[in-house]
C-alpha cells in the first residue's frame, strides 16, 4: 500500500490516518506490538523519519506507548481527538444531559465520601460567586468569566469529592470544553439566572451525608437550564 | 525561553510539552489565535519545522486547530491524552462508577427516545450472548473476546437511544478502554456471572418507555460487580 498525499494533506498527516485507521477498525488490539519502523516505512512507502513522526502523534493522542527497547504497543482502540471532536459538536441540551449524568452520581457518591477539604473548596467558590451579583442575585456582567471560573470551580469539587479518578478525568477534560457554553448562557436573558440557593442545597446535602438529596439537588439544578433550553428550542421550530 | 531536550526525550516532545503547559495553564484560551510559527521558533530557539510538526501533534489530539491563511487557534485548553490515561489508571471500581453515571442516565433518557432499529440493536445483541452461554447461563469460556463484544454491544445500544451525541462519544470512547477488564472479569470465577435476565430487564424497561424503571434496572445490573469488586478490595485490605 503505497500512500500520496492528498491535497494540501502533508504524507504525515496521511500515514496518521492510516494508522489510527488500523486501530480503530480493531486491525490491532489493546495490547499488541505494532509492526516496526522499518517494516512500516515498506508497507506504506514513506521514509522513516515520516513514520516515527506519525507514531509520535499518536503517542501524544494516547493510542499508542513507546517502550525503549521492546516497540510500540496498542494502548486504545479509539481516538480521543475524536471524543473531544464528538462532544464539542453536540448541542447544549445534549452537553447539559450529560452533565447531569455524571454530577447526579458524583453528588450521591460525594455525600458518602466527601472530606472536609472538599466543602471547604465548594463554599470558597459559592462565596466568590457571592461577591460577583448584583443585588438582584444576578451575575455582574463585568465579570461573566470570573464567575464562571467560580460556577465551574464549584461544580469541580462537587465531582473531586466523590474521589473516583475516572469520573474527575472524564469531568475534567469536559468542564473546559463546557465554559464558552456558561460564559454565553450567563449573558443571555432568555435562560435562568444561577440561583445560589440551589448550589447550597447540593452543598448541604453532601454535607449531611445523604446521596439521595445529594442527587436530587444536583438534578434540580441543572434540570431548569435544560427545561430553557428545551424551550428555546421549541419555540425555535 | 530556550529549550533543551531533556534526556531521550526529542525536542518535538520538548516543544509539545512546552504549547501544551500554555495551554492547560489557561494562558492561552479557547477561541485564541497562538503565535505564528516563525514567533514560536523564535521565543523558543528551535526550528520552524519543530514547531510545525509539535502544531501537528496537538492538532491530531483535538487542541488546535489551524485554518488556512488565517493561522492556529485554540479548541479545548485540557488534554485529551491525560483524560484517556486517567481513565486507564483508574480502578475497576472507578470505571464501574463512571459507566453507572453514564448508562442510568442513558437509560431513563432511552425509554423516552428510542426507536425501533435500537431496541433490534439491544435484542441481537442479547441473542447473540445467548448463543455463547453454556447450560448454566455463564459464559462459554472459549468464546470470551466474542462474549465480551457482544455484551459491549448491548450497552452501546441502549446509550445510543438517548439519542444524544455527548453520551455516545463519551461512552464510544470509554468503552473500548474497559473492554479489556471485562475479559478478564469474565474469566474470574469470583465475579458474578453476568445475568441475561437482569440486561432484558433495561431493554424491556426501556421499550415500555418508563424512564424510572430502566433506570433502576441499569443501576441493577451494574451494582453487582460493583459490590463484588468492592467485597474483594476489603477481602486484600
Amino acid at each position: 500500500m503505497a500512500l500520496r498525499a492528498a491535497g494540501r494533506q502533508s504524507l504525515v498527516d496521511t500515514v496518521v490516518e492510516a494508522l489510527r485507521s488500523q486501530l480503530t477498525a480493531g486491525e490491532w488490539q489493546i495490547g499488541d506490538r505494532i509492526p516496526t519502523e522499518h517494516t512500516l516505512a515498506e508497507q506504506l512507502q514513506v521514509g522513516r523519519n515520516t513514520v516515527r513522526e506519525a507514531v509520535r502523534v499518536l503517542v501524544h493522542a494516547g493510542m499508542l506507548r513507546s517502550r525503549q527497547g521492546e516497540g510500540t504497543f496498542v494502548v486504545s482502540t479509539t481516538d480521543p481527538g475524536d471524543l473531544m471532536r464528538g462532544v464539542q459538536r453536540a448541542g447544549i441540551r445534549d452537553v447539559l444531559e450529560l452533565r447531569i449524568a455524571l454530577e447526579a452520581e458524583a453528588a450521591r457518591l460525594a455525600a458518602l465520601r466527601h472530606r472536609p477539604a472538599d466543602l471547604e473548596r465548594m463554599r470558597a467558590a459559592l462565596d466568590a460567586q457571592a461577591d460577583l451579583s448584583d443585588a438582584d442575585g444576578r451575575p455582574d456582567s463585568g465579570n461573566l468569566e470570573l464567575y464562571a471560573d467560580h460556577d465551574i470551580a464549584f461544580h469541580k469539587a462537587v465531582v473531586e469529592a466523590a474521589h473516583n479518578t475516572a469520573l474527575t478525568a472524564t469531568y475534567g477534560w469536559f468542564s473546559s470544553s463546557v465554559r464558552e457554553a456558561l460564559v454565553s448562557a450567563l449573558d443571555d436573558q432568555a435562560m435562568p439566572k444561577i440561583v445560589h440557593d440551589d448550589h447550597r442545597a447540593v452543598m448541604e446535602a453532601i454535607a449531611a451525608g445523604d446521596p439521595e438529596a445529594a442527587e436530587r439537588a444536583t438534578r434540580e439544578l441543572l434540570e431548569k437550564p435544560k427545561r430553557a433550553v428545551e424551550a428555546l428550542l421549541d419555540d425555535g421550530r
